[in-house]
């Protein structure tokens, strides 16, 4: 049952609004008003009107809700990356920048604890403010410091994300800091970085893989099933290693 | 460590080979061989000549361990799809059809529990030896029914994934069995397939989405950084939607 | 040399604009200012300040250029259509409906003679409005006729390209205005229409292709080299056949 | 009428073969078998039994008919190309190198004239012999020579295209070579060659475009209409530019 405070996903044919459940206010689209006193005590999927009310998913959340200071990472790639990093309950995940935190939130649902360093204050601030407000991420350890200022032990991390302009500085303590054969992702917006990081990457990371994902979304009308008229051209490329010793 | 009867993936330039780690057996790629005896207590992520030697990932048990009786979900897909349903340690999920099991194995990562229907005898045998063989999916049910066949109770499951030819005919069973507001997700190869189903989801599912998800790999030679030559063109249309009640 | 009341093409960074050259008009684009009389006079490529001055090609004048009463065709997809109908200097070409007129503009540098056939009053005098503004289409025979109201010599045309909402009707006559083996191409924005078609060549057209055609592009900034954020995801599927009799 | 000797193009079911027309040849797929002896007077798009018999169009000859020496430009890029460089029955048009002179193929189709480069030895033969073995490209000019060599007189072309490894040192003199205002294109497969032409391009040529152009086809059942399982992942990043002066 939806409560007041609540957060809500309100779909009104092919638009979403990402909405606090506030007695007194409503949403207008088009002539049509959604009053949210009429949402209160209503289940999950409830239909008013044209209107489509739902507990927001983690996608939703990030997309639609999370303040961005940073450009944030996708949930298309977010959900790839969670799952190539190769997480579960039992394992320790390093992430460096935290930029806004939406990677953080993707990866505290499959890890057991998330380390995550940022070295610029208003992108700390603004990620832990964006997990707290939709009440996620409680096995995230959010960190304001530069990965090269942090204290690691040898070994400590079962895998590790990175998404700071230039990895390749970090690559040895990087290393030095994950298990044996620990799988590491760098998310690199340009092909300059990725030729980059390619060139620093042997001798300390093998089984290098380089791709991109590109989500392709359709209309849903079903008498005209068609593409969408525009879809997102990039958002970066992903670069997947695990850690080798010689 | 590795010790004998361990899976592992070996890398050799751009090539990769699942295996498992017998004492006499050894792995021959173009006049270089890998003698398993030299990896059995070697460390992951060993590096022994031009080959590396990792623990298998779950994408590389899928794609090159497990026996195809149908299509399987790539991993791709999968990734995606376990996001979308909102899993986490405290959802029950249902699945229908199990087919190659790799679908469930993704599951079964994220979500607390995994119930899976297939009708096929024979798709059903291969989806559990698959994930035995690996050591995968602890908390998964498998059924060898139809799902028509099941006696469901209302409102029992958290989330659910449909892979059938034709899954009109099970949408209000479906819809019995979920909790309010519940996602669903489908996967469609064709076109008509999407169409047929976004004609039969009005009053029973709300804020459809239909999408593919592309990948789209890289070369990794520094100098040259270019595209793979080809790419996977299509696996199947991804439809996701929620459980709604006017 | 640019005289006045020539079209000029405008490069400013990353935008574009098409002007026609009038001696006291000038283009403002962020406090930098182009007097167009400073261009009269100078020749094509001239680069004043940051603006850079081009006769503009095709390409530049049917996306920027037309006038749309209709979904225009893209020329990424008119210049394949141009080349895959087999047009050269002694081919007649057949289209209907004429739309805004694009691929015409297109058609009629290859072909020898385009005949072009729109039903739609307004469209016909838009179509040829835009060709005539631009100096296109010596070659281009218009009708406001509706290609079943055509009174057409059998094997007449040497190729077709039709662009009408449903093709079905017109396969028969279009068939028998067709000369043995000729290639015909359809632009269809829908799935829906596509599987239409599919089902009514058999017996009359043959060697049947389906695709679409998409283009990417690129930032031109040399450090940081990446493709567009956005990007046209969906134009219209192209079926191309050829005439065949048994 | 088919005659003896003719190339022809047989589709049978989605299977593609490019055969010259021998009075004692035959072509066998799965137990079938297409007598040539009966092709031979009839009609283009002839239908004998499941075969399809067709006069090729040039896209089949490039693809199915030419040899390779060299990777071939594919015709959906080779197509737009002609078109972006503005190529008409007027146009003189600069090419090197020739490769395996499918490009050329195309230009000569749109052009007045084309001027096509190669130095090495063997590629400037095959690209001739494809080239006659098709009756081919009336109005291209074969030369072995690297440009470098050749003596060129300042603004003759009216547009060019490059396709060479390393293009920068080629640019002062194609610069020289060209109208003023000419459009440019460089086909270049890694993106290490678009950084660094990109780097070179300023105070030469400007209105820089960078794009890739994909092809995505379809299964042509009508009841089950999917993209085909692989695609061309990539062939070459095309590169646009006009002669700039200041």
């Amino acid at each position: 049952m939806f409560q007041e405070g609540d957060w809500i996903l309100v779909r009104y044919l092919d638009k979403k609004y990402l909405k606090r459940l506030e007695l007194k206010q409503s949403l207008n689209v088009k002539k049509n008003t959604l009053k949210f006193s009429e949402v209160i005590g209503k289940p999950d999927g409830i239909k008013i009107g044209k209107f489509e009310v739902f507990k927001p998913t983690l996608e939703e959340i990030i997309v639609l809700g999370f303040e961005r200071k940073t450009q944030i990472i996708y949930p298309k790639d977010a959900f790839y990356i969670a799952f190539k990093l190769g997480l579960s309950k039992e394992k320790r995940v390093l992430e460096f920048g935290t930029g806004s935190g939406a990677l953080c939130a993707v990866l505290s649902q499959l890890a057991g604890e998330v380390y995550t360093y940022e070295a610029v204050e208003r992108f700390y601030n603004t990620a832990r403010k964006n997990l707290e407000r939709f009440n996620l991420g409680k096995n995230v350890k959010f960190h304001n410091l530069d990965f090269s200022e942090v204290e690691v032990e040898k070994g400590f991390f079962d895998a590790a994300f990175v998404d700071v302009r230039e990895p390749t500085p970090y690559l040895r303590k990087l290393h030095t800091s994950l298990k044996e054969g620990a799988p590491v992702g760098f998310l690199l917006p340009t092909s300059n970085q990725v030729v980059e990081l390619l060139k620093n990457t042997e001798g300390l990371f093998g089984n290098v893989e380089v791709l991109e994902i590109l989500t392709r979304y359709y209309k849903t009308v079903p008498e005209r099933f068609r593409p969408e008229d525009t879809m997102v051209g990039h958002t970066a490329y992903l670069l997947f290693c695990r850690k080798v010793i010689s």
